[in-house]
């Protein structure tokens, strides 16, 4: 097997643009091989793109170039040449240069595929993706998913930490739960039994009352029965909470203003996947349009309700699109006892709240809203919600030792990922998803026995 | 109650030594309050630090001030006043100004102190720190010890980032684990069961296939039914992972220079919470000192063995220290039967593999090393470690369509805090520690029931 030159440093793919007519060595996987037997013609790719390849007759690398085949991973020298003007691709990334093979080295083989693998044929059916989830993190399309969604994560981090939020660590494990509602993991935590989180929603609070403004990025758990396109049981949760608030409008203004910021990173840093996925960022104007529950059915003019239905949150986000140009519309002001303990009522009208949700083309992305920072009236809430005081007390703990007036949002990572790329499955959104059926593979009773 | 004015927006307390003269309006916890009868001196905390405030003599504020005690929420209007020469306390924030106070509006009471809290008083043994986390958190020490931590993971992803890694978010739950080894905790999932991970080796090394240089900064869980300083049963691991390394030098490499990175950024971002907590960084030299395993038990004098004890490892640290002034020493080359079957073996002695370590100040900092990428390889070690392979089917399908020479390396946040501050215990470097006797509160049967 031909050594390639030891001396030459690795040249990523995007930078060999600039080095026309030198010799490289790039390395990187056969995304494409053409075998047209005297020549043989290439895709490389590594992290930073894509390249052509061609093996001349007669060259040295032939013997390597004729036994490889797509996902071999290689380290190549090379020439790089100006592609004649009739073959320049314009718009693609190095169209207008090519890689003159001299040596090939296989770092390692790949098995023949099992599918085609080219961007243009994107046709699997869910069961296949995730069955195959493993080689298809290589698609382009999936690339430019989870490029979409680390920006997002990042962004969020980038934005609150830019207004002085603290990041924190909140916890999975969690002891026996105080807000109930929808199903919870139970985890055999030695001879006791612990939960898996469903929120940080309390430890955040906690934190926010010695930080004063605080975020996290951390997984949470829902144990729910289903498996709708929406619904995993293990999703990234992007946390906020601060203190110091006039009333709810900091909160929403706050949530506001990451979203926006969130938009505008996508928008720059994710620009070629958004083109590539057809994927078009939601509109957030100046100011993005609000309406309390009650004033939200009655511009749709339907009776009011405990709350908007999922055909009600899109006719408002369609009405207010046709009105506005905006893809967002905020509603707030839901009745108190359908909401969380820890959820501020509305002093002047205390059986509405002061939580609020942040709709876009007609899906839920964002909650949040003002909580109660009084400890006499926290207090009351947990009896009134009849909840047991002990399970909530190192939460009660701080409040007791006085925290300031106080809100914070929530939004999940994935939900964002597929609400702004227009994905129809949520686990579409997730690198290894997680529903009742399936935890990488399939479940099935075989494959439930722990390795000893 | 008097209102302030309700036109002036609030300075933060870290900047007022910029308004001299001015009247101004803060709003934070009342760290501290002195009442001297006529007068009343308080120091205020927000985030951004402290000052001090004192209330004169028939001053409109006084009836608020005697009302008030240490912890309530307060917004304060008042005059920033310079101290007279004799007042000043150099060095310290705010020690050259003082607040006039004229008005105090009580945003939220606190319940009388259950301990003193002030600074110079951190006494408590462990139980109380932790039966009191959720007030404790406003303690200097706490503050200082978890903005530290939340330097170190900041600028763990930040360096990362500098090197082109793609971050990527790892699973908690995970199906039937093919590592073994430590206990993993069982999750009750629907009718099945499902476990929590102990690492995202095999996510991070899948993920690198698709995206070549990856990082993760997730939990991951140990059931060992320990309870020492150093056992936590959940802690935030920070894992890489990068492809076309020419030998495990180059994942030594990488690991030093983002430790480097973030030591160097907790000296700077930390300055003040490091001389506060009387921490000094440990010091890593140009080249950390690095020995094989082999090469580590011939310094110390002493017959090889399958790994350094923990004795050993802290006289190779003396040594080290005191041959070259390194706080810091990596050791490779473990016996490849006694490390997971993916480690690369030495291609010229099979027997010993290309994993290492870095040590610390006598304490294991850092895992990692080279990993198998040859499919054919990884099937031989499966089998020689008596593996189902079908426990590993994602992971090795990563690999069997072409993975490049790869490795990675992984630190656990917790310690590294610990380890930076000289902590004594890792509960102390975590917001809210989980042990096989403790999740928030002691576990006792009484709280084991989940509320309906």
């Amino acid at each position: 097997m031909q050594e390639p030159d030891a001396s030459l440093p690795r040249t990523l793919i995007g930078e060999l643009s600039g080095k026309v007519g030198k010799t490289v060595l790039i390395q990187g996987w056969i995304d494409v091989r053409r075998d047209q037997g005297k020549m043989v013609f290439f895709d490389f790719r590594d992290r930073s793109g894509k390249v052509q390849g061609v093996v001349l007759p007669n060259s040295e690398a032939m013997e390597n170039a004729k036994e490889t085949r797509g996902e071999y991973v290689v380290s190549v020298e090379g020439i790089v040449n100006e592609r004649p003007a009739k073959n320049i691709q314009a718009g693609k990334q190095n169209g207008d240069i090519e890689l003159e093979v001299k040596r090939i080295e296989i770092l390692a083989a790949a098995a023949s595929l099992p599918f085609d693998m080219s961007a243009s044929a994107f046709e699997f059916d869910l069961t296949t993706q995730l069955d195959n989830r493993a080689l298809l993190l290589r698609h382009p399309r999936l690339q430019a998913i989870f490029k979409v969604q680390a920006v997002i994560i990042d962004s969020f981090r980038e934005y609150l930490k830019s207004q002085d939020f603290f990041e924190f660590q909140a916890p999975a494990i969690t002891p026996a739960t105080a807000e109930g509602g929808a199903e919870v993991f139970q985890v055999n935590y030695f001879d006791k039994k612990a939960y898996l989180t469903q929120s940080p929603q309390l430890y955040k609070q906690i934190v926010m009352t010695a930080f004063e403004r605080v975020f996290s990025v951390n997984k949470i758990f829902r144990a729910e029965p289903s498996a709708t396109t929406r619904h995993l049981t293990e999703v990234v949760s992007l946390d906020a909470e601060f203190g110091f608030i006039q009333s709810w409008r900091d909160v929403r203004d706050m949530s506001e203003e990451t979203v926006r910021y969130i938009l505008s990173e996508v928008g720059k840093r994710c620009a070629a996947e958004l083109a590539f996925l057809g994927a078009e960022l939601p509109v957030m104007i100046k100011e993005t349009p609000t309406f309390s529950l009650t004033e939200a059915f009655e511009k749709l003019g339907v009776p009011a309700d405990k709350d908007l239905n999922p055909e009600q949150e899109r006719a408002l986000c369609e009405l207010v699109k046709n009105e506005t140009g905006s893809d967002f519309v905020y509603v707030y002001g839901y009745p108190t006892r359908q909401k969380p303990f820890y959820v501020y009522p509305n002093p002047e009208q205390p059986e509405f709240n002061e939580g609020m949700d942040l709709l876009c083309r007609g899906v839920e992305w964002l909650s949040g809203g003002r909580r109660i920072n009084k400890y006499d009236q926290l207090m009351e809430h947990v009896r009134e919600w009849n909840m047991d005081p002990e399970k909530v007390s190192m939460f009660l703990e701080a409040f007791k030792y006085g925290a300031p007036p106080e809100g914070g949002f929530a939004l999940g990572a994935e939900r964002m990922t597929m609400q702004i790329l227009g994905l129809k499955n949520i686990r579409e959104a997730t690198l290894f998803p997680r529903d009742m059926h399936r935890i990488d593979m399939l479940l099935s009773e075989d494959n439930q026995e722990q390795k000893s």
